[in-house]
């Protein structure tokens, strides 16, 4: 896909002068256009984003670049994805609503989207490394996930409807092989932009001989490349959700892909786990102990919404081709076995998927804030050994611990292992 | 998606008008178009099907009517399906060399194919039902399944080619919608256009009961509507392999779909079964025996050439994302057991797929000419019981049966069972 011979990258300087025409922008932010307040805040991996404010209120404006902004111009990734996370955050919109931002303004050549300033929302990750809590932040993540998992899926939409939205999806060629890649490849061999802590050393060489590991995660690669069970958001770590202390919403899903219904819970599950196991570089002793109880209070909380919000739509919106009606329901046969089934398949994926994304973050390109900003690198290494460990038992036996307390009892097993 | 403006039907007396200035046909039919010798064959139930024959040699034309042929323009189904034949055939060709009928010429907004014309290859079907033998039917089926799942999936293909390819099929909404209905969901439950032999309906009514095998069976087709792993044929029965006593050929994958590996395995091995229980009504009792323990032979060779050919391109072809070697080999650590463990994932698909495809062919719309045509509709259920209760079995236990031996052995004890 060839970029647009018009598209301009915006800058502080010129965003006011192309955007201040465009009502749905210039009416909700208000005032002249010259006097706006811009600020370019893009602290992710990717794109452009500003935060345009004004006499009436504030926007978020979002475009993306020809290349990866966190490798410069010599990785070329193609702006398109922009119109991708377009298509999904009004999907999201309608599947799950009230979580995703508000879309004001889409323009497609351009590969710029408007939408809802969230304040005063902070980024969950950074939230986590502060030690705050977030009221139902697990049913928040998990309810999400059932919602856009059920409802993007042939459980809830017809055959056509889904194959031609699975078509449009597959335009995207390019954002789906950076995560084959990054997450389930790069981790468990010396991929040349491979980074990990030195001190790690041991236990990566040890990870990466695991031939049955790396073929249990090809396994999983080939589930998630093969896979259009439902729409993901694709890339749904701590830095993907921002929250206030009550409010939990989700944001950038420009890694929107059809793919497995497990993959974005379990993807979510490990970045609360990751912020569990980094938790003693970052707290008080005082606090420790409470607050990460807490963070698997959050963990046990997204699965069993997950499971019971499930459920309910199951009983409620079973609409699409898949178990259907016709052959349960209206010849006296009840399908709940067949959820209850589905949910424990799910749930195993989910932790095999958790497991691989604790891998990638401290062995892969893009690690996290919740390991990267621990300064002293022995204890970074030790924390980062007891996830790079339980991500290899979730993968390697996931039936063990479907059991929430089982996977609790697991966390806190490796949180008082001395690695190294 | 609109029929072109000048889409017309072929017919007998316009096709030599039509076609005759096209000069990859003439040269192939050769001599005047007017004398052109000119059958209309299609007994499938679908399209229009022309042998047209001259001094040179002859010619199949085909074109996609825009209704199913077999029930008439109340059942409107999208000309577009000859378009995704088309691209089917020639990665066929690709893929799997000399099996594909060859491609003479693509006229797109007519919705026809002028191919290879097959002699005196006759429908399988035919021949197993006549009590035929095939050389090589076994191997050649086996391979063909291994060698088109293999190189049509990210074992082989590089993801944004493989990403491209699922998004050019996804256009074709309306045929796996045909699939999934007619194959997985109607057998299940009294459908509209269903039929069946009077007698057999003591053993319908009761598997239409079993709540827990119509979960497995939607949870197959969870996996087939929501699958990409490989290009699929699609249609893989008796009728869509043509043969002489020494030479096999697939023919007429307007089905095509990226779907699970195991599919097209599952159907052709569902078809020689259901040859072989038929066997009873076609056969003198003098040759069923052998005749029944040779399609056991081909069953257990399609399996046995399967897995070996798969196994050869692993080794030797294993290019795409999945398993790359820069995990495995060039870490001194063999992917063997990884294409061991994967090859008995598809083993168990393809046996349940396989018990579907046998139920489909005796309870939904359409069925099979080596149960259809016992006239003796008592005789005609008893052998149809003995197939529904095998594929039950293949659906419910798959892991049972995993072994060749013990696959064969089900059948030999079926075919004794006096069911009814």
């Amino acid at each position: 896909m060839e970029i647009d011979q018009d598209y301009r990258a915006l800058s502080v300087d010129t965003l006011s002068q192309r955007l201040g025409g465009v009502d749905a922008v210039a009416s909700r932010v208000g005032g002249e256009p010259a006097s706006w307040g811009i600020r370019e805040v893009g602290d992710g991996n990717l794109n452009l984003v500003f935060i345009v404010s004004g006499d009436v209120g504030s926007v978020v404006v979002k475009q993306a670049l020809p290349y990866v902004r966190m490798v410069g111009e010599s990785w070329p990734l193609p702006i398109y994805r922009a119109h991708f996370e377009y298509y999904a955050l009004v999907r999201q919109a309608k599947r799950a609503p009230g979580i995703a931002p508000e879309v004001y303004y889409f323009d497609k050549p351009q590969a710029l989207i408007v939408m809802e300033y969230l304040h005063p929302h902070r980024i969950l990750r950074r939230k986590l490394i502060d030690g705050e809590r977030v009221d139902q932040l697990g049913e928040t993540i998990g309810q999400f996930c059932a919602r856009t998992a059920f409802r993007g899926s042939e459980l809830s939409l017809s055959s056509p409807e889904k194959k031609a939205d699975v078509g449009l999806f597959s335009g995207n060629v390019a954002i789906p092989a950076i995560t084959e890649s990054l997450v389930f490849t790069d981790p468990y061999y010396g991929a040349e932009m491979n980074h990990h802590t030195p001190e790690l050393s041991p236990v990566v060489d040890e990870l990466r001989r695991n031939a049955r590991l790396k073929a249990k995660v090809q396994r999983l690669l080939m589930k998630f490349t093969a896979n259009t069970e439902t729409m993901l958001h694709g890339d749904l770590h701590s830095g993907s959700i921002m929250a206030t202390d009550t409010e939990v919403r989700v944001i950038d899903p420009e890694f929107s892909q059809y793919g497995p219904m497990a993959f974005d819970l379990g993807m979510a599950v490990a970045n609360f786990l990751m912020a569990y196991f980094s938790q003693p570089a970052h707290r008080q002793e005082s606090e420790l102990d409470e607050y990460q109880a807490w963070i698997l209070e959050v963990i046990e909380a997204c699965f069993n919404h997950f499971n019971a919000e499930f459920r309910h739509l199951w009983q409620t919106e079973r609409t699409g081709i898949l178990f259907p009606k016709s052959l349960f329901e209206e010849q006296g046969n009840s399908a709940d076995d067949a959820c209850d089934a589905l949910l424990e398949e799910i749930r195993l994926d989910a932790l095999a998927y958790c497991g691989i994304e604790m891998h990638r973050r401290v062995l892969s390109l893009a690690h996290n804030a919740d390991f990267e900003e621990i300064e002293d690198t022995a204890l970074r290494a030790k924390l980062e050994a007891r996830n790079v460990l339980m991500g290899q038992t979730l993968i390697m036996e996931p039936e063990a611990y479907s059991d929430l307390t089982a996977l609790a009892d697991l966390a806190r097993a490796y949180n008082q292992q001395e690695v190294l």
